[in-house]
Parts: structure tokens; sequence; C-alpha cells
């Protein structure tokens, strides 16, 4: 890691952070300001924020401090993928067309984290309409690198120590990958686990916020906050002998040697600690076209979500959008988009009969193909995520395993749909295993 | 009907407006000029819009009328639901809290409608958020009784000839019901047909946009419009001999004389026709606990969704919404809301294959439980509605009868999931036949 370490409180995990807030040892307005710092230190490197409200997360604080708790992120800064609207700050959309825009509300997983005491420090840098045209990120630990995308500020703040949290979104694999590709721990929750009002459409059948931050605790922290959810702490200790499929999917001859390597490392690990490890094939008849389906249903969706932007500024949306999302939108037929539709349901309803009848607690396997890969004009692709965005399921990336140029590698966990809980706490037992490696 | 008739051009369907505006015998300017004389003539009784865009509109039209044909809605004024954006009108979600905003973009809908020609006239009359705290419109055949809602100043201004067309939304029954009270043709297509981006969310997992027009040609021209599809006029001579399933539903005992009077001529005159009438009941323990399964949905996504509104001003939010979302949603566990999403889909699952198996085109049922009740404080129940809603089902309600007050009665014709084009030829169909009634 190159990343310049300074300042402790940064360090901080945002659970840490609130019991220092909790017992006095630790102020809101000392983490904002200690935010800032860092922000202000690396953001010429790392370029990953849209905007940020320095005052008014200062004075958020400030108030915060003289306040009795407000509940479960009391005091924490969080970032802002700038795809979600808040009504204090400008939303770009990483699109030059609405370079002025101010929204009037805050979308729905920032007010409810606000309303736990939640500071949003600022609008992270997203891809143009959470799409792949790249936005001005670095990834932290090579500047040279992309950092994913297309939640790529979110995951470069987190892992950069400017903010313990972030919101991201994932359509395709905009929360795993860069948060595999920068180091960090990334939740893709269960489909309609979350609110997306205010949250601008990319594709609304797999439209999903997810969250980045720095421990399997801090995501089910702030998953309780952003989902108005009770607050369960994940229980590795309750965790036993678990099931796990090794799923290689359709795609596992594009995986690159430190994936493969962080898999195998991974396997080992967790049969050592009692897990037992299967093969889990997907049939060809669902799954191969799954990846056509996935193309075919977002590109049918954003030619229309986006008419207004392709009508009036077509001159302002990006070839790549042009090329992978109007051109396929375009071409598609309804009859294609219906079957795309139709293959997606039968898949899921394998899916969740399988795990069931085989009794599989968690599927493993790539976070992404490999490490970050070089240059920052393309984000890398979704080719490990779009299948796991489309089965609706929950699904988490750990950060432990790093590739020979020393950039982090991820590893996937993958869980039952709708069993969101259960699944922190496997990832938390498997993330206790992996951190000793 | 009690309307005051005046101005033959409000009189004319889209379709034929368009073929004399196509051949020279009519501008969109003069059409325009008609429909906001109507609305100036009609609306301190009717109540139906919100804003008017009185200006624009009659600037477009005498764009379109130096112009070559912009495509299927070239030159045809249409009503803009206030709970879909528009770059150019405000949009106030039918609450106070958004009395002044004005957002920067068209709704997919709209841009699609605007792109082929269509010129939006205003945004018209919704309840609170698309919900259930009723609105200022007026039953145009009756100003003391409800328009129907949520999607009530677009019924009205189609029945009341202020436009030919009409964009709504439907989560619960707020394009069906509102239609038949009204006594238009109104059409909710299959779930994810066409794009939502710019509508105000309610209940992502059921908000479907959805069409209002006084025939079923007309919806069908809308319909490929507003959804970038190939135009595809109904064919009603292509049916021959439908089998069409009545559907009495858990809640037949609702029902009122003339909706039962108006199902049994329907099923009359179908069988006089041809047509199969076989009775189809919905199994109980899938169906009996779907309406409660429907309002916990919409509770838990509404108070996530409306985290915003609910926080920063809760006195502008009406007791209706607090009552029927809050409440529901707040007491409503994740277990109960992924159970009742579990619900759903295999109703779904069910109905696709019980469809299929018995062969049946469609499925008769009311379209609300009888005429439009007296009063304005309440725009009715969705009854008859959030099922087919749930179900993600094309809905077509036909308005060919009358309540021994004068009132319409709407019946309700349901197609099969993503099987539009066939459905709105087979009530094309019935349209015909129920028109000689």
């Amino acid at each position: 890691m190159n990343l310049q370490i300074r300042g402790d409180d940064t360090r901080l995990t945002a659970l840490e952070a609130r019991r220092r807030i909790d017992d006095g040892r630790l102020t809101a307005s000392r983490l904002v300001a200690a935010c800032l710092e860092q922000v202000e230190r690396r953001e010429p490197i790392v370029r990953a924020w849209e905007h940020v409200d320095r005052g008014g997360a200062l004075a958020q604080a400030r108030q915060l401090d003289s306040s009795p708790s407000r509940g479960l992120l009391h005091g924490i800064p969080f970032g802002v993928k700038d795809i979600l609207d808040t009504c204090d700050q400008p939303a770009t959309y990483g699109s030059p067309i609405y370079r002025e825009h101010r929204p009037p509300w805050d979308s729905a997983t920032v007010a409810l984290a606000r309303a736990q005491g939640g500071i949003a420090l600022g609008k992270t840098v997203t891809t143009e309409f959470a799409n792949r045209h790249a936005g001005k990120t670095r990834n932290p630990h090579d500047p040279t690198r992309t950092p994913g995308g297309s939640s790529s500020g979110s995951a470069a703040a987190v892992a950069d120590f400017h903010v313990p949290l972030a919101l991201g979104t994932q359509t395709g694999g905009s929360v795993i990958r860069p948060a595999a590709y920068c180091g960090v721990h990334g939740y893709k929750p269960s489909f309609q686990l979350f609110g997306n009002a205010g949250v601008r459409t990319n594709t609304e059948q797999f439209d999903t916020v997810g969250l980045m931050a720095r421990s399997v605790d801090d995501l089910a922290l702030f998953k309780a906050a952003v989902g108005q959810l009770p607050y369960a702490p994940p229980r590795p200790d309750d965790v036993s002998r678990p099931r796990v499929g090794l799923c290689r999917t359709p795609h596992w001859d594009v995986t690159q040697p430190e994936t493969r390597e962080a898999l195998d490392k991974t396997r080992r690990m967790l049969e050592a600690a009692g897990a037992g490890i299967v093969d889990f094939d997907l049939p060809a008849e669902l799954f191969d076209g799954l990846e056509h389906a996935h193309r075919l249903i977002c590109g049918f969706e954003s030619v229309r979500n986006y008419a207004h932007e392709l009508g009036r500024w077509p001159d302002l949306v990006s070839d790549d959008f042009k090329r992978e999302r109007v051109d396929v939108g375009t071409a598609a037929t309804l009859a294609e988009f219906r079957d795309a539709i139709r293959l997606g349901e039968r898949a899921r309803a394998w899916m969740d009969q399988t795990l069931a009848e085989r009794e599989i607690d968690a599927l493993l396997t790539p976070s992404a193909a490999g490490e970050a890969p070089k240059g920052l004009g393309s984000t890398g692709q979704a080719t490990f995520n779009y299948l796991w965005t489309h089965m609706y399921m929950p699904a988490v990336t750990l950060p432990h395993f790093t590739s020979p140029a020393g950039m982090p590698v991820g590893v996937q966990f993958v869980g039952r749909r709708h069993d969101d809980d259960r699944h922190l706490s496997f990832a938390a037992w498997a993330d206790r295993i992996l951190a000793a490696h």
C-alpha cells in the first residue's frame, strides 16, 4: 500500500468512531475536520469527489456535538455517490448536462442516514449516469489505475480514509467491482431492500443502492440506518461449518492469476475453519444467455429512460453510453425484452430452489476478473457481478488479498435472496478468517 | 351526460385528429386552441389541471404546423399527470412541499411522446404523491362526485374533452378506477413496459405509467409513442371465439348493482359474439392475503422513500398518507415484507401458468365496485385493481355502461402479462361489441 497514512481519526471504523463519540473520547467536529483534512491532502491525486460540503458538514457536526445521540450514525461522515440526490448539494449524475442541477430532496437512503445522525460530507464521483463512461477518479493504491466504477469515488474515498462509509449503486457490478479494486468492503443487498427514491435511474429492474465500508460490522451498521431496519450486529460466532458453493460462473476463463489464487486461498482457509466447499455449477440453459439478457434489458430501458437527454443534448451524452446502451436498446425488440425478463425470472426461481435444496449457505465467486486494470479510460467489466445483480441476491466483497503488483484483490460471497442479515453474519465469519491471512 | 358539448375539434380522437392534420383539414394550432378554450370553459367546474402551459403549447403547435410530420402524435395535445416531470412546467406531485418545484427533465414517457410530435398541454391534478389524499378535481359527469384517483385530472380532462390523451400512473388502481369513474378508456400496461424515469416514486414494485383516451385505437397509438415501440393498430377482426375468464375476485361482495349489471350484460354480449365465458376463480392460499401484502409493500417502501418529506416537512404530509402508508410501513417487519414479495411472485407464476394451461385469452372483472361515489374527500378504493397491478398484467377499462344515476360504469379486461398488443386487439374487439349496446 502506498497510501500516506496520517491522522488517526480517519482510520477508525464508523462503529469505533461512534463508540468514541458516545463516550466522549471523540467529537463529530474533530472527526469531520480530520476527514476534510484527509480529503484536502489526497484529493489532488485521488479525485474522489464531485463536491465537498465543507461548511455544511462542519456545521452539522457542531450541532450534533451539542445534541443527544440521534441514532446509529451520530456524528459519522459518509460519502454519497453523485447519482443519489441530496437536498443541499449539487447532483451532476456524472454528466455535463446536469452541471448546474440542485435537487430539492434527499434520496431515501441519504435521508435515513441523516435521520440517524450521519453527515453527508459530499458527493463522490460517478461514471456518467452510473454507466460506464469513466469519471476523473483514480485508484488510491496506484493513481495510474482505475478505481473501478460506476461507484468510483465512493470506493476510492473509503479506501483512502476520506470517510468511513459511502453509498454506491449497482446495476451491473458498480459496487462490488470498485470496492474490490480499491480494497474495501462492499455490499450489494438483496434487490428491493433499500429505497431507490432520489436515485437517478440507470435500469429499474436492477438498480440497487449498495454500501462501502472498511469492515463487515460497519456494513451492518450502515445497512440498518439507510434501510430503516433494526440494527443487528453480525454474529460470526453463530456460523458453524457452513456449506459454501464455489461458483466459477460461465466466465472463469477470463479470471486472472491473482483472482484464482485469492479464491484458492479462500477455499483452503474456509475449509480449514470447518466450511464444506462444494462446486456449484450454473445450468447453461438458464445462465449462458444471461449476460446478453442483462445487457439487452439495460439497453432497452436506458434508451427510453434517457429519451430526454438523448433528444435534447445528444452531443453531451458520451459515445460509451450511445454504444453500450442506445445502440443495444434501439436494436432490441419488445419480444427480446420480454424473453430476457422471463429468463431472469426462471433463473431466479432455479437459484432460490437449488440453494435451498442443496442447503448452501453462500456462494464463493470472484469479485472481478483480477486487480484494477491500468489506465483511467475504462472502469473494468461487470463480468462477475451482473449475474448476482440479476439474481437479486445479497453480495459482499472482502478485501484481504493483494496482487503481485501490490493491488487489492477481492473475493465475493453471495447469499440467499432476502437473507441479508444471515449473509452479513457469514461474511463477518469469513472476514475474520481471511483477515488472519 | 350533463357535459356541455361545444367545439367539434375537441371531440376528435387523437387518431382522427392526426389524420386531419396529415391531410390538411386541421392544424395543430387550431386543435390546441380548441382544447384550451374547452379547458377555460370547463376548468372552473372540473378542476382537472394543476398547470396549463397555454403559451408553450400554442408555440409548439405553430412550430409543428410549419414542419413535416414528427411522428405518431404530430400536433396532438396530451395531459401529463403531475406525478411525472416535464422540463418546462412545474411539478407539485400533489403536495404543498413541492409548490415551487421545477424539474430539469422530461420523464421518459413525456420525452418520447414529444419526440413523436405530441404537445404537453399541462399538468393534470394528482392526489398527494399518487396516493389517496384527494386533489381538487371533480367528476365532469357530476361535480359533486369524485373523479377517482390518483390520476384524477387525467381522467377528468380526457372525459371532458380538454385533451384526447393523458398520462397517468397506477400503483394500486390509479389509472383504471378514475378512467372508469369518468367514462374513458384506460390502459395499465404490463409492468416494466414503459420507462418510469422522471416519475416521482410511489412504490417501486408496482408503479406503472398508464394511459387514458377515448378509444382503444388511441390507446394503441399513444402506447407506441410513449413506449418507443412499433405502432401496431389493434386488430379486432383477428379475434375469433376468444376464451374469457370471468373473475369475481375475493371482493365480489362489495360490488354494487350497476357493476354486476354491467358485467352481466358484457358476458351476454360477448357470448353472443362468439366468446366462451368460463368462471375463473383465484385460489385462496395465493390471493386471499394479496390485498394485505399489497398494502404492506406499499407502506414498507413509502415510509423509506418519503423519509425526506416525513423528516423535514411532517406537517405538510397529509394524515391520509401517514395513516395508510407511514403507520403501515412503520409497523411492517422485514420478514413480513419478504413474505409479501414472495407471495406476489408465487401468485404471478400461478397466474401465468394457469392462463396458459386453460387457454384463457383475457379475464373479465369489475373496473371498480360501482359508479363514482358522492363526495370529493375520497377518490374511492383500489379493491378491483391492486390485484392486477400486483400481477403485472395489462388491464383495460371500457366505458360503455351507465348507472341509474347517469354515471359511467366500466368493465375491466385483463390480459396475459407481456402480451399487451394481443390484449389491445382483444379490447378493441370487446369495445366494438359493447359500443353497440
